[in-house]
C-alpha cells in the first residue's frame, strides 16, 4: 500500500470538473486525498462532492497565510488559476519543495524560477491542457517518431478549436460558447498573425485574419477551416523545426463561420480598448448604427450592407438576422461598457449552450516530411465530445492531462525536474498512453505530401 | 528703451526656423537677445546665423547643470523639444521663476504643474502652434462671436493638413512628406475615431477609416478630403460644447489620398509593433509579398489586387507602380524593421520634398448655429504657402504663433497665470490679430446650414 499524499487543487472552476473526476476515481487505490481550494467554498464543495477523500477548503490566493499553510501540508499543487495568479503559487512551491502542474503557457517569471526549481529537484510541468498540452504531445509523439526514422520535416500545421458537437448544433454560425465568451470575442487581436508557407514569411493583421483561413476535412465529421493563430513562429524553437518550409497553427472553426464573423471586426464591434457613451440605454440597433455612416433616412440594415458590400440573399443577412443585432427594443443594460463586452452580451442570447447541448474538441496535426528522397505527408486528429455540461469535451481535454501529468509525478514516473512542457518522450508517452485509455485518441492516416501548394493539386 | 530680455530657446530642429527668424528680427526694437540651445551646437549655430541678438549654445537636456544654469540666465523659456522632454524644462521653470511656452498638447504631468505655476505667478502656454495652435485661436474667436450675439453652436467640424502645394504637386497621390513621416505612416492608429453626428455618436476603426473621408471645396483650392482624427470628442469640453449635434475634426488630404493609403492598411504595412523577418535584404516585392496569400505561380500584383478586389485600370494599380513597390531589385536596407518602417521607406523614395518644392497648410473650419430661431452656418478657412525649404508654411505655421505668445508674454500683454492654451480672448486675440499681419489670415463665407445631412441636400 502506498502512503498517504495529499493533492492540492487550487481553483475549482469549471475547468477542473474532469480533473478533479479523475484524481477521486484513482484515490482509493492510490491512496490519494484531494484537497480542494477556492476562494469561493461553495464551488470547492461542489467539486468535492462529500467524497470520503476529497477536503474542500476556502482559498484565497492572496491571503498568504492561508496560501502558504496549504502549500506547505500538500504533496504536489495544481494551479487552475488564470495564468496571472500562478507566482504566488509557484514561489511557495518552491520554498517549501513541492511540484507544481499547471496548464497555462510558461510566462517569462515563471521560466525564471527554472534554475531554483532544478536546484530543489523538482517537477514544474506546464502547458500541459489541450492546447497547449494535448497539442505539444500528440505533435511531438509523431515528430520525435519521423526523426527517429531518419526524416525530415518539411511542414508542420496544426489546428484545435471548441465548438458545439453536431447534435447539438442548431444554429446559422454552427457555434456556441464552449469557453470563455470574452476570449473568442476578442480572439486573434493584440498583433499581427505570423506563419511560414513554402519557405516565404507571411504576416496577416487582425482585420484580414478572418477572410484568410484554411480549410481541412476530418472523416465522420466534415469540413472545418481555421483562423491563423498569432505565435506560429514559436514552435520553431520548442519544436526544433527550424528549416521548416511551412509552419502553421490556427483555431478551428465550422465552415463559414469566419467569414461572417469579419462582420463584426470590420464595423469595429470586436475593440476592447474604449468604453461607449451611453452603453447602458443603447438598443441592438443603436449599438450596431454606431458603427455606421450616419443618415437621416437610410435603415441600418442598407446601410450595413451597402458599406461592407453584402448582397441582399447572403447567407450572412441570415447570419445577422439570426443574432436579433438590429432590434431596436432590446436594450444592452451593461454601464461603461465596450464594444467587445457589448458584442459578447448580444452573442450570449444565442450563442450559450443549452441544458443538454454538448460540445466538442477538434484537433488535427498534418506532417509533411522527407525520408530517403519522398516526400510524405501524414496527418493526425482526434474529435473528443463532451458528456453534459459538467463533463465537457473542454474540462476533459484540459482536465486529464494535469491528472494524469499529477499523479505520474506524485508516483516518479516523471522526474526531470525544471520549468518545463511535456515535450519530452519520456513525459509524453505515458500520458498519451493514459489518454488513450480515456478514449482521448489519435486517428493517424497518410496522404499524399502537398506542401502548401493545395490549389496547384486541385486544379 | 526696453531694457534687454533674454529668450532661451530650446530644440533648433526643422520647426524653429520662422520662430527664431521672427524673433530676430524683433530682437533690436524689442531688445531682445535669444539664447539658441541644442544637443547639437551646429543647429543651434545655423539658426542663430551669426546674428549679433543670437548666442548658440549646447545644450543636452538631460545634462542638469547646463540646462539649469541656462534657464535660469533667461527671461522667458520656448521648449521646441518633443513633447515627452518638456517636463524637465517645466520644473526649472517654476524652481526659478520663467514662464513657459510650447506647442505640444498639454501632457497629464504639465496639467499637474498648474497649481505651481499659478502660485509662481507664471505662465505656461502650450498648444500654441498650429494644430494644436491656430486651430484653437481661429476657431474659438468665432465660436465666441457667435455666443457672444446669443447664438447658440449646433455643429463645429475643423480639418487641418500638411500637404504638398499646387506648383510642386507632381504625382498621382497628390501628397509629399512636410513633417515627420513617420507620424503619417502610423496616422491614425491607437484606438477608434470618435465624433458626433447629428447627436448620434459614431466610432470607426482603423481599418476603416480611411475609407469614411468627409469631403470639401476650399475657394481657389479645388476639393479636399479629410480623414477623421481620434480626439473630436475632447472638444467638447475645450470649447464648452457640451449639448452640440455635430462634433468633428480631420485631417486633410487631397482627393484620392486615402482610398489608395487604405491598401497598406488593409495589407498590414502601416504596422509599428512587429519586426519582420529578415528585413535587411529584403526587396520591395518581397515586402509587399509578405501580406499577400502564398501561391506557387501567380504573380503579386495579381494577388494583391485579387485580394483587395482592384479593378486592372483602377487609378490605384497606377497610384502603387509609382511608388515602384512592385520592384524585386530595390533592397530595404533597414535591419530589424517594423512594417512601418519599411513603408516609409518606400515612400520616402518618392515623396521627399524636392529642393524648390514648397508645402502647404490648410486649415478649414465649419459653424453651425441657431441665432432667433434660425439656422446659420459660417465657413472658416486659411491656405499658407511655404517660401522654400527652411521657412516652410509648417515651420511659419507653428513657430510664429509661439514667437508672438513668447514675446507678448515678456511684454506683459499676455499675464494669466497657469498652465494654459490659447482660447481665452485676452490670448487668441492680439496673436491673431498679428497672425493676420505675417499673412496667416482666415477668410469667412456664409453658407446654408445643412448640418450632417450633405445628401439629403444634394438629392
Amino acid at each position: 500500500m502506498k502512503q498517504k499524499r495529499k493533492i492540492l487543487i487550487i481553483g475549482a472552476g469549471r475547468s477542473a470538473s474532469c480533473l478533479i473526476k479523475y484524481l477521486l476515481e484513482k484515490s482509493k487505490v492510490e491512496n490519494l486525498h484531494i484537497i480542494i481550494g477556492d476562494k469561493l467554498i461553495e464551488s470547492a464543495k461542489n467539486m468535492a462532492n462529500n467524497h470520503q477523500n476529497a477536503t474542500p477548503i476556502t482559498l484565497d490566493i492572496f491571503d498568504e497565510e492561508t496560501r502558504r499553510d496549504a502549500i506547505k501540508n500538500a504533496d504536489i499543487v495544481i494551479s487552475m488559476l488564470p495564468a496571472r495568479f500562478h507566482m504566488e503559487v509557484a514561489k511557495d512551491c518552491i520554498t517549501y519543495g513541492k511540484s507544481m502542474v499547471t496548464a497555462s503557457y510558461v510566462s517569462k517569471e515563471m521560466k525564471d524560477l527554472d534554475k531554483a526549481v532544478k536546484e530543489k529537484g523538482l517537477v514544474f510541468m506546464n502547458e500541459i491542457g489541450l492546447d497547449p498540452g494535448i497539442d505539444h504531445m500528440s505533435a511531438m509523439q509523431v515528430i520525435d517518431r519521423i526523426r527517429d526514422k531518419g526524416g525530415k520535416l518539411l511542414l508542420f500545421e496544426s489546428f484545435t478549436g471548441g465548438l458545439v458537437a453536431p447534435e447539438s448544433d442548431d444554429n446559422l454560425w454552427n457555434y456556441k460558447f464552449t469557453w470563455n465568451p470574452r476570449n473568442v470575442v476578442i480572439a486573434g487581436q493584440g498583433g499581427a498573425a505570423k506563419f511560414i508557407q513554402e519557405g516565404k514569411y507571411k504576416y496577416i493583421p487582425y482585420h484580414k485574419l478572418f477572410r484568410r483561413t484554411e480549410k481541412f476535412y476530418i472523416d465522420g465529421y466534415g469540413k472545418f477551416e481555421a483562423i491563423a493563430n498569432r505565435d506560429s513562429l514559436g514552435y520553431m524553437n520548442e519544436y526544433k523545426l527550424h528549416d521548416i518550409l511551412t509552419l502553421y497553427r490556427g483555431t478551428i472553426r465550422r465552415v463559414g463561420f469566419s467569414k461572417a464573423w469579419n462582420i463584426f471586426i470590420q464595423l469595429g464591434m470586436t475593440d476592447d480598448t474604449y468604453i461607449m457613451e451611453n452603453s447602458e440605454n443603447m438598443s441592438y440597433r443603436d449599438f450596431i448604427n454606431s458603427f455606421l455612416p450616419y443618415h437621416p433616412l437610410d435603415s441600418v440594415e442598407l446601410k450595413l450592407r451597402s458599406y461592407l458590400k453584402i448582397d441582399q440573399d447572403d447567407i450572412l443577412c441570415e447570419k445577422l438576422d439570426e443574432l436579433d443585432i438590429f432590434n431596436p427594443n432590446k436594450k444592452m443594460g451593461i454601464k461603461n461598457a465596450t464594444p467587445a463586452q457589448l458584442l459578447q452580451r448580444i452573442l450570449m442570447d444565442k450563442w450559450t449552450l443549452q441544458a443538454d447541448d454538448k460540445d466538442m474538441i477538434v484537433m488535427l496535426h498534418k506532417f509533411g516530411y522527407e525520408l530517403k528522397g519522398e516526400k510524405k505527408q501524414i496527418e493526425s486528429s482526434t474529435v473528443v465530445i463532451g458528456e453534459d455540461q459538467i463533463y465537457t469535451a473542454m474540462a476533459k481535454t484540459v482536465g486529464l492531462p494535469v491528472a494524469i501529468a499529477s499523479l505520474k509525478i506524485l508516483n516518479g514516473e516523471i522526474t526531470k525536474p525544471g520549468v518545463q512542457i511535456p515535450i519530452a518522450k519520456e513525459v509524453y508517452e505515458p500520458i498519451l498512453k493514459e489518454l488513450t485509455e480515456t478514449g482521448i485518441k489519435f486517428t493517424e492516416k497518410r496522404v499524399i505530401y502537398e506542401g502548401y501548394n493545395p490549389e496547384l493539386l486541385k486544379g
